[in-house]
């Protein structure tokens, strides 16, 4: 719960920066469906609907149901946190009659999931409640706000970063020295998770595609579960997507193997040729991340480095926030697609956690790589150590 | 999987029944936040927006980016898929302009956490997707549709409750062997998560209030954790209320003890009296149960028992579903109160389960019970089978 003080004081302090008066998460029976900026402050937990507003002044008030209100008592982050048996109306205006917030920030985002935990069922009972008030009027996005909450870490967050990359390696290395030709995406699968379970750590995803892996020219690409029946070979690259949570915080990594065939001493040229060009347009990529710069010109970088270098454009983003959840919303390397909406548009800011990842899909598999990186004042530092040559199993 | 089916047919029949031409779940990053009515279906994983459009006509198609098809192929339940790299746009009014649906049910709900996946951002989102086409004027909530598809349980998840009420009381028995007075709440709650998970099951909610503890007359009611510094004493209840979880599906009781004096034969008058109300409240609803009758009436029956027999008002309703979450959504046993929405006047349907649940503060502690209970087509039968006394436990 450090962190969650660290970020609520964070917030107050963000709160005059994007000149909100008030910001205020709205959730109801919060273990079917939460609002994931909760996880922020130790995911109070809410049966009835319960409100949790943020004042400029430094106040934080919570309303909750009766009952709902000793664990976030508790936690302590709240006071005075009001309680209500019928409705949750008279005390939620009656709090922000108190402050009289001239704008109030609610967690809605076209483009942002992690800043769009209101459901339009719950933003349609909040205008209910604030009928006949002045405050219905008053409402805005908190998008902004809600991405550089999550986005600028404090120091304890990213030491838990940090601390997840370091497992993540670890766990690399295992891997490493246990890979043999003849191996099935699951059966890799299934070693992998259960060294990260044996080091105590929980998977940064869905176990389903945690590791994400592509052995072999045969293996599909995207979010897809490993498969039974597909085995790596000699002269294959086996690609490895793999995130572990240190404490609710993650990593987010890609490595690539090559199997060298019997008699082999390293991967053929075009395997090499088309690591340099990953490689490449990461280093490229991440020399000009700085402070300011809109996400969608690191992306675009990184694309025309790899097309130059006679491959197809990558179809995803080059980067994304991570933290909290390894795809942790909010600003990032995004190419300015309808998909991303608004999201490339978005400047950099120190604090941030980022990955830098793409690929090429080659004749003898996939090959991705996936760096970490933190925003400093004037540029970038790596948090995880580059691979720099495809890691070898020998044939 | 086999549920994911019988609920995919399900939902066919239901879009008949409900005049809906056609039913869409749209998400994005499911892993940060997703829609409850996934679960139903196999909780499939996006990254990028996806949409899942379940026809009148018996079809079901999917709409996703690039490299979340294949998690979503596999599975099987929806065909054709179409997938995007840059806009979901484009694919997803093409599905809408081959199926022309006069009517779109999406998911939200103002009353119904369950029926309300579809974030605030999401729908405005949605609007943009649906611009210069017909379909935006079609869109209405499917609330009473998407309640009826998780509150009507096929036989598959019949059995699978009824598993989880098995093993819920297996887990009772147990602990009660195991009491004696000078225990905390904390360790109860240990004893009773280890019991719970060495029989290879999952909590029905968060650990933190799984079970919920009132030990003795100082343990504070409500959704808190159970406390380190308040323990059970001779002449002391000790409520509980435990849900356990099999293959996703859940139970939710409440027991109560009491912990005998030394010399003591029997709990106090003034317990069994409080103990003989709370049961007597429970059969007294259980008999009002059928199909047809609007759920406000069974709360108010139990409400009248009660206060009839002298005691306060319980703060929360007589029951609600359970399914996939202990907390099911939907119709349920509630009070005409404004924090409940139009829920109160949902009418109970054949195929649905229920809890029926409230209690009594005595100055010995806290007396609750909560049973559960299967709407059959003229009545309804114990799903659990009631307490009819409070277990004791020696002094």
């Amino acid at each position: 719960m450090m962190i969650g003080w660290d970020k609520a004081q964070q917030a107050t302090a963000l709160l005059d920066e994007f000149d909100l008066g008030a910001w205020m998460i709205l959730v109801r029976e919060t273990g079917e469906h939460s609002d994931p900026v909760l996880k922020l402050f130790g995911d109070p937990h809410a049966v009835w609907p319960a409100a949790f507003v943020f004042a400029r002044s430094g106040e934080r008030i919570a309303v909750t149901g009766l009952g709902d209100d000793q664990p976030v008592r508790q936690q302590g982050l709240f006071d005075p946190i009001h309680t209500y048996t019928q409705s949750i109306r008279e005390s939620l205006v009656g709090v922000l009659e108190q402050l009289d917030p001239d704008v109030i920030g609610i967690n809605y985002s076209r483009d942002d999931v992690t800043a769009d935990g209101l459901t339009h069922g719950m933003y349609l009972n909040l205008l209910r409640y604030l009928e006949g008030t002045p405050y219905a009027g008053r409402l805005v996005s908190a998008e902004l706000f809600v991405e550089a909450l999550r986005g600028r870490k404090t120091a304890g967050e990213r030491a838990l970063v940090q601390r997840a990359i370091r497992e993540t390696d670890a766990v690399f290395q295992e891997v490493g020295d246990w890979l043999r030709a003849g191996l099935s995406e699951l059966e890799i699968a299934y070693f992998v998770r259960e060294r990260v379970f044996r080091r105590g750590l929980a998977l940064a995803w869905d176990a389903e595609g945690c590791p994400g892996l592509n052995a072999g020219p045969s293996s599909p690409w995207g979010h897809a579960g490993p498969a039974a029946d597909v085995r790596v070979a000699a002269g294959d690259t086996l690609n490895m997507d793999l995130g572990v949570q240190v404490e609710g915080y993650c990593s987010d990594l890609q490595r690539v193997w090559y199997f060298l065939r019997p008699g082999e001493l390293e991967p053929p040229a075009e395997v090499m040729r088309a690591f340099a060009a990953v490689a490449g347009a990461i280093q490229t990529a991440s020399g000009l991340v700085r402070p300011g710069v809109p996400g969608w010109e690191v992306d675009a970088a990184a694309r025309s480095y790899l097309t130059k270098a006679g491959y197809p454009e990558f179809p995803h983003a080059l980067g994304h926030s991570v933290g909290r959840s390894a795809h942790d919303g909010g600003t990032g390397f995004y190419p300015r697609w309808d998909r991303y909406g608004g999201k490339p548009y978005g400047r950099l800011a120190a604090g941030g956690i980022y990955t830098l990842e793409l690929g090429v899909r080659s004749p003898v598999g996939y090959i991705g790589l996936e760096e970490m990186i933190a925003i400093t004042e004037d540029g970038c530092e790596w948090l995880s150590e580059p691979q720099r040559a495809p890691y070898l199993v020998a044939g």
